[in-house]
């Protein structure tokens, strides 16, 4: 693995100090921002989230803060989903799109009061978006990155671990709803959410001085139920059938492709940015779709840094955007971004670092 | 050093396997893509871009292009610098502000053709940025990431080496213009420009599938000159006084602040993004200023990844946000975005890794 030079365009996290201490061995970057990767054996990160919990550092989830009284029609202007149900404490998965209906993030957004939102984002900068928009359309609201960030814990055991900090009440959250508290004088909200499918919260700290005290509060809390230190698993995701945007989506990527057309309102006004695009685009039927693709190959691959083409009958008919080898299934898994012609069983050949190697395409989630 | 784990988010340059084959030994990332950033031997690498010729991997200097009938519109939208001067074949380097006068990036904007024009951009999305503007003003042009990649030549030997493969006409480009043409059936564009002040040339590969090509070209012709591969320089750029934008700003750095007044131009007109707000913080005066700082320390230091704390007489009166050993004046040293209050000479003290150095401010460059 090649190093990783320290630089301040790529800030650290306010949970930094503590995952140094746990000995964090590697890092990605997301958001210009460092986030662990590792802490030197893998598998065992993989199998305690599975079946025990694992706590994260996912600050890099920046939330993009918009207040004033016109918050809510930004939000709205920028979700092409209908915001208008959507009430204080609850959060949602939109897709944003551009004018073109390209999916250009995919946040959850958090509605904190009539004139407070969070878009808690993928790898992608809708702070200078928002902005553009907001100012463009002379709206009354303010856009900035919020002093916010996420610890995750996740895993079946998550539950009684952060019901053990806050109380009970956090068992009766519904998905992807949060509610402000504090602990220890530390200020957070607590959303029942997670980049897992094994259940679980995250944790918005909201005092980025405090990461390493609430840190070590959560790592204490959770020592009866042998938390560890984990981060956003590249095996269990895919597993799981989980967007990587960015990594899985390129710039003409629309939300039908990449299964997120469910999350789209067609009906929204006009002036939702993209939803023109998107109309057409359903209409006529996305060229693309995302399926699971499973290799022929005992041999665990490494995570890659690039997508491989996908051929059928010595024809590209789309890439493997993303390939790890699954502990549970004991093969090498990956999604394939491909023609919509395709079905799940068809039998195709990735070309993977100079070898073919013949894969069955499958539907998603392969778990 | 931490390792950086391999991702299809951060995307590898037409470089990439070349570089491999010199020996990288570490990346950063930039715009989502690896850019390396040393070859295992810092201070060789430094004084070949002194004394001689240093070839990089800048493919992370994306080309944000605009195409179409209102490209120039955009351009001009977008800079608040006159155009209206540019000729086809000439660069110029803008400072890209947002609503707020708020610096978001600062490229250089080639102009190919009175409907064709590039932003060679730093570390920021301007991608989005460009189609917000363009599509909510509904103008008649395309922005796209085109498939055009910079290889930098830098040091006193570069115009050797490049006169060397294109021929002696590149010995009369001015100072960030450029000229379209190709070599051994590779497109390029040659500019004379380079993030160093060792003088020096950028070829711009216009085919991502020839970066190999490319490469082992440049290095063949650099053979004489003892050309070696290297990386945009922290010790050089520090000592030149050159910016990196989100390195050494913030959210709420103008132009002004940081030495970029020169290229504003405040009788652009008003639709220029930005421009009422930069003739309010001029006709205020900037808040902050950009200074160097030298460090009373024998000790070379390592590289930071985050900004430090400057205080007088108690007080916090700006940051350091950035530091290094400078090879040639023995020294650490660092800028400092402080009070615009402060003048050189001044004696303030930097809280930099739990210790207190004092340090002499002084104007930028350091040499």
């Amino acid at each position: 693995m090649f190093g990783i030079t320290p630089s301040a365009r790529l800030r650290p996290s306010p949970f930094f100090d503590a995952t140094v201490a746990e000995g964090v061995q590697s890092f990605t970057t997301y958001n210009n921002m460092m986030m662990p990767t590792g802490y030197g054996d893998p598998e065992s990160e993989y199998w305690r989230l599975i079946n025990g919990v694992s706590m994260w550092d996912v600050s890099v989830e920046r939330q993009i803060e918009l207040t004033g009284p016109d918050a809510g029609r930004l939000a709205q202007f920028l979700s092409p989903r209908d915001l208008t149900k959507c009430v204080e404490g609850q959060g949602k998965y939109v897709a944003l799109c551009n004018h073109a209906g390209t999916l250009i993030n995919d946040p959850i957004l958090l509605k904190l009061s009539a004139d407070r939102y969070w878009l808690s984002i993928a790898d992608s900068n809708i702070l200078f978006w928002a902005r553009a928009i907001a100012c463009e359309r002379g709206l009354d609201v303010a856009v900035t990155e919020a002093d916010v960030s996420p610890l995750a814990v996740q895993g079946p055991k998550a539950e009684d671990v952060i019901a053990s900090i806050f109380g009970d009440w956090v068992r009766d959250l519904k998905y992807f709803w949060f509610s402000e508290t504090e602990v220890a004088g530390i200020p957070v909200a607590v959303a029942r959410s997670g980049w897992s499918k094994q259940g679980g919260f995250e944790i918005y700290l909201m005092d980025g001085k405090k990461g390493t005290a609430l840190w070590n509060l959560v790592k204490e809390a959770g020592a009866p139920y042998e938390i560890g230190p984990g981060n956003p698993n590249a095996c269990e995701r895919i597993e799981s059938g989980l967007l990587s945007w960015g990594g899985d989506t390129d710039d003409a990527t629309n939300p039908y492709e990449v299964r997120l057309g469910p999350f789209v309102d067609l009906d929204v006004p006009d002036d939702v940015v993209g939803i023109k695009a998107l109309r057409s685009i359903k209409a006529a039927g996305p060229k693309r779709q995302q399926l699971g693709a499973v290799l022929e190959s005992d041999v665990p691959t490494a995570l890659p840094s690039r997508w491989f083409d996908i051929t059928a009958g010595g024809e590209k008919i789309g890439d493997l955007t993303n390939c790890v080898w699954s502990y549970r299934l004991k093969r090498n898994i990956g999604f394939a971004l491909v023609s919509a012609q395709l079905q799940p069983g068809a039998e195709v050949v990735v070309h993977k670092d100079g070898a073919a190697v013949p894969a069955v395409l499958c539907k998603l989630p392969f778990i």
